[in-house]
């Protein structure tokens, strides 16, 4: 079983990574693509006249700011455009695809956060009407029925809450908690850098392997939305995925090349 | 079974739509929900610069022309926004729906018409990079599996086409065909009128009742968007469907209201 992120920003080869996608079809290996939708939503929220406002944690975590109106935009971009757009390069490929976001048949449920606490010039704030959330819980038995019928799902990050609501979901830690609901072996966090790196953005500063239990060391190379994909290998491995794998999206062969070791293998 | 298509124009009462489903789920009778989009996926165009622009085929049946980038308009607001607002509904009321489209699974799977002949100032014209299409074929089995799970497909108009491109479909019929295809004892077209009308728009004139032989007399009747609704009847009932009921989508107990023989019963 193999669970895969890719991100949603620029450089990211979705036609490479779905050509890759197709030719290990073969294989007959069950796999999940979990996908992001960053740069769309950004893209949209600028030509509807309502920009993206990224916001860091005190623990130093960035991440979107999720009013309603950018809710909707996500459930547009990352639910709509992405999601489709994925499944349509499988379709063509002849590899049968679901898309489907974690709101559907509450794939991902979770928690939301309708206040954060956000740092902003040194100073803590409290933010209200923000539609992001935790995920607590994967409905393995919806993704597994799928899988067992033959069906590649591709998953947008939205989650749902207690009370039934969609929420904007990390893609990263969405991926981790579906690899490790699924007990996969292996967890391919895919993005346009080639790992992580020791100095970024020198992509020669590449750290090749981080030993399990190890990892919480290592945090302090991730930049920005690195932390989050650390994050969630560290949450992969603790629920007994065997590796995780941070790896390139933007080259032929992205998924093979990641399988067999080229990124930063965690283990 | 029962299959609903609901309207994507201005009027229709998603609320209470989902309203009258979470209080009918005690039934246990199984549920598809179809839904358009044409309403969000105008807005989205108008606000992006890229209006929409409506076409009238020789035959009369008036529908969108979808450009590439129309069809990713149609991809955000009928895929992402419609979609997963309609599944928020419903998991906000208890109700597990599970949002997807027609291109997912295949669950639709049709011809595109890459050229379409349109009728302009009284000429007949071609329209080329069109991404409409019609419906030859339905994946049951995997709508089959959800239902049988207990979950509420709620389906987005988009269908796959032999060589896996995504295409736009008229709702109206892929709730027909989903309806045939499922051996739904019911399909309740709804929308923002009582159904149809001998004198539209006097909503005082509308035909309670319509014998299944003589659909094809009461075609002159249909305006508009009204004329597919009708020709999905026919060919829901042409499939084995029971009854075909145009009903109303703008007040409180919609679903039932329709059951219960509200609006033009077809049978």
């Amino acid at each position: 079983m193999l669970v895969i992120k890719v991100g949603g920003s620029a450089g990211n080869n979705y036609d490479a990574l779905c050509d890759d996608l197709a030719a290990r079809r073969e294989s007959g290996e069950p796999v999940v693509l979990v996908h992001g939708g960053s740069d769309e939503t950004n893209r949209l929220g600028e030509a509807l006249g309502h920009p993206p406002r990224f916001v860091t944690s005190p623990s130093g975590y960035t991440s979107r700011y999720t009013d309603r109106r950018t809710l909707e935009l996500f459930m547009m971009a990352a639910g709509g455009l992405v999601n489709k757009g994925l499944v349509e390069r499988l379709q063509v490929r002849g590899v049968n695809a679901v898309g489907l976001s974690g709101l559907d048949g509450r794939i991902l449920s979770g928690k939301r956060k309708p206040t954060i606490r956000i740092v902003e010039d040194g100073r803590q704030k409290l933010l209200r009407d923000d539609w992001t959330g935790t995920i607590d819980a994967v409905n393995a038995g919806l993704l597994r029925t799928l899988l067992d019928a033959g069906y590649l799902p591709v998953i947008a990050p939205l989650a749902c809450s207690e009370q039934g609501e969609a929420l904007n979901v990390d893609g990263d830690r969405a991926a981790a908690a579906i690899a490790a609901a699924l007990g996969a072996d292996t967890l391919l966090l895919l993005s346009n850098v080639p790992g992580l790196l020791r100095a970024f953005p020198d992509e020669s500063s590449l750290i090749t392997h981080i030993p399990r239990a190890a990892v919480e060391s290592y945090l302090g190379f991730a930049e920005g939305r690195m932390k989050k994909k650390v994050l969630g290998a560290q949450e992969a491995l603790a629920q007994g995925v065997g590796r995780v794998i941070l790896g390139d999206a933007r080259a032929a062969g992205c998924v093979s090349r990641a399988v067999d070791g080229q990124g930063t293998v965690i283990a």
